[in-house]
């Protein structure tokens, strides 16, 4: 790369003033902010983003899905283009980091490279995804724009029909016009998104940007322990087949299975559910929410297969019956390796400790993963805390990650541009 | 007692007859019985009660609280009055056995002494009192003869102020009556109530009738694990302070607890629920609806002290908080020794096989036992089915236990009337 090229830094004090101006829509009185795909807090940030990208003079595009998109022509004629992004739709009183940094680091980055006047082998796009926290349809836009969003999803939206449809109707978007969102793999370069951890590793380990090596596989089964109704004074201890302790033998079973047999899986049980639910009835059900992770597909199976069998035993061992409902698996999506080189050579080349870790929460890139070359950068959460307004990271490394991201971009605009 | 008195059985044609036109008010399609307290269908097994006592000729009381029964003034005037009883009220989509044949039986005794014209040193009263199951107040009718009925308990019926005055207002009840039907204790002879067990003791010793030697104490706790809500992808297994944990393993300690210390005592954990409640969100709180029994005092609150010191312990071990919010406690009642040993005498001149146990669920003489001698008598439940359409008890078993409930009664009324 040239010199020019090797300096650019993104604005700080430009980054910073759209970071702020952006908590501000949908602000919670904790400090977060409000707001799920399509409400009105949410629509109000994408106008307040379209406004943002006119007055800088980049061309503005929206696409079936609702993507919203900053777009510079910096490439040949023709030339593909590399997206960087994220999406500015938060859970329910979520943090102002998580998908915020992301869109606003791509959208600086863009300008940097415009305000340089550098030419690059690649045109360069700054998107926000639609929906990346599932509000509707988990990863709605990048999924659309991947060609992998199903009819199936469309016909069972979290939240029911109802809702979907008229958040759709609020954005001016139609079920058959998500579908028109797909790009052709040859017109995508490769996809780049700059994130928090939402974990402690790199805190933890005193890094500065994570190059994430795989988004981890979701598997989630509903268990069921059963056993029998039996009146909780009447009935001896010794007589009962008591589906509560299936349920509790298997909790403890799963945690000591994971951390014995899978160090770089996790397994979760969220939620719980006794019936008929009295405190004078012996459990006759135990209803569980299981979900568990991996980053490689073959570890996700094992780790699947372990867990049901731990199940099993646990049923086993206290005269019970069990029932298992597989409830869906996503597949890990491993990152590029020239998006991660990309990654670690501008850490190298900006001072800053990099470290390699999966991710252990879904993001865009796993619906980018399978067209194109696709890479996510991770700065560190203060505390681990995600989803919640206590996310922080402190300004400077926000500054960090950005800056690694527009120096990623480069590289991976030459390395998959060839130039 | 004289030769007449002990060759006294109780009709079992008209028990018989009784019996099955009682199980038709109310009945359900699956061969049980729908007689929540004051519902339509127990306002009708009462009026068809009160029309048999009247058409057999025996007096019909009703009290303020909704207590219906046939009067036998068998004693001298002025004599204490021995009560023989139960309750026609059930729990939704209940049997047809709880509370009917304990009814029933004590009518049918009434009648087998007016038929013999036997003279005893008390009166008779059979009686069915009003909502021993507590749809409006638990042991509504008992406890207000008992003068055991509170204030608070009018202010906090289950299922709220509306129900509990419309149901008092279909059966011309009025909260200001309930408290009328105090009865002096020297009034009370004694109470003698032929139930079903509710659980599978009897059958396994082999025996026909159940000398309950207690009534459980019972108290109920809810129990909150807390730990730190985290997201379930993203937080190391090692990093959690998963609630869910310090749940799982309290349920398995409090049955060992109880199956190690307390042979005599049970727990259930009958509820639980994690929350935030999501797959991918790691539970900040556990709770969890513990109830526990045992039928004497100091075993109680042996058993309660053992339980929270467990649940402390599974909660220091995950790292959690545990908050202890006990719901209330109710005394184990201990049956008269007199009218025990009448029991006894009974089955022994019967020839039938007696077993002292106590009584793991809550019946109206609990709330009898404080104030005159007052004993039970159980016959055996197939596969202790019980507040279920399968509860079924042999129509053998039930004779036997009504011939038991008559020959005990005549014992325990010469015993406290001292002839």
């Amino acid at each position: 790369m040239d010199p020019k090229a090797l300096a650019l830094r993104v604005d700080p004090e430009r980054l910073r003033r759209r970071f702020e101006a952006l908590a501000q829509i949908g602000a919670t009185p904790e400090g977060g902010v409000h707001r799920p795909a399509l409400s009105e807090a949410h629509l109000a940030a994408r106008a307040w983003f379209r406004r943002e990208i006119e007055a800088e003079g980049l061309t503005f595009r929206q696409d079936g899905a609702g993507n919203h998109s900053a777009f510079l022509a910096c490439g040949p004629e023709g030339a593909p283009t590399l997206l960087l992004g994220s999406h500015l739709d938060s859970v329910p009183n979520g943090g102002r980091f998580d998908g915020a940094l992301g869109v606003l680091a791509a959208f600086e980055a863009l300008l940097a490279v415009r305000d340089a006047g550098l030419r690059l082998p690649v045109h360069l796009e700054a998107i926000d995804f639609t929906d990346e926290e599932g509000t509707l349809i988990p990863l709605l836009g990048s999924r659309a724009v991947a060609g992998r969003l199903t009819a199936e999803d469309l016909a069972a939206p979290r939240g029911g029909q109802e809702a979907f449809q008229a958040a759709l109707a609020r954005a001016g978007l139609t079920p058959e016009g998500l579908l028109t969102a797909r790009r052709p793999p040859e017109a995508l370069a490769g996809y780049l998104e700059l994130h928090i951890e939402q974990g402690r590793r790199l805190l933890e380990a005193g890094a500065d940007v994570g190059v994430v090596t795989a988004i981890v596989g979701i598997g989630s089964h509903r268990l069921t322990f059963l056993g029998r109704a039996d009146h909780a004074g009447t009935t001896a201890m010794g007589d009962r087949r008591d589906a509560a302790l299936g349920a509790a033998e298997f909790i403890l079973a799963a945690r000591r299975t994971v951390m014995d047999r899978f160090p770089e899986g996790v397994a979760n049980v969220g939620w719980a559910r006794f019936e008929p639910g009295a405190f004078n009835i012996v459990p006759e059900r135990a209803v569980l929410g299981l979900e568990f992770r991996a980053p490689e597909m073959a570890q996700l199976e094992a780790l699947e297969r372990a867990l049901v069998e731990a199940a099993h035993q646990a049923a086993q061992r206290h005269d019970l019956h069990l029932l298992v409902e597989p409830l869906g698996k996503h597949e890990p999506a491993p990152m590029s390796p020239l998006a991660r080189e990309a990654i670690r050579q501008a850490c190298q080349d900006l001072g800053l400790k990099p470290l390699d870790l999966p991710s252990g929460a879904g993001h865009d890139a796993q619906s980018l993963a399978p067209l194109c070359p696709a890479g996510m950068l991770f700065v560190p959460s203060v505390d681990g805390a995600s989803h919640s307004p206590r996310e922080f990271t402190p300004w400077e490394a926000c500054l960090n990650g950005a800056d690694a991201l527009l120096q990623a971009a480069l590289r991976l605009a030459h390395a998959v541009g060839g130039a």
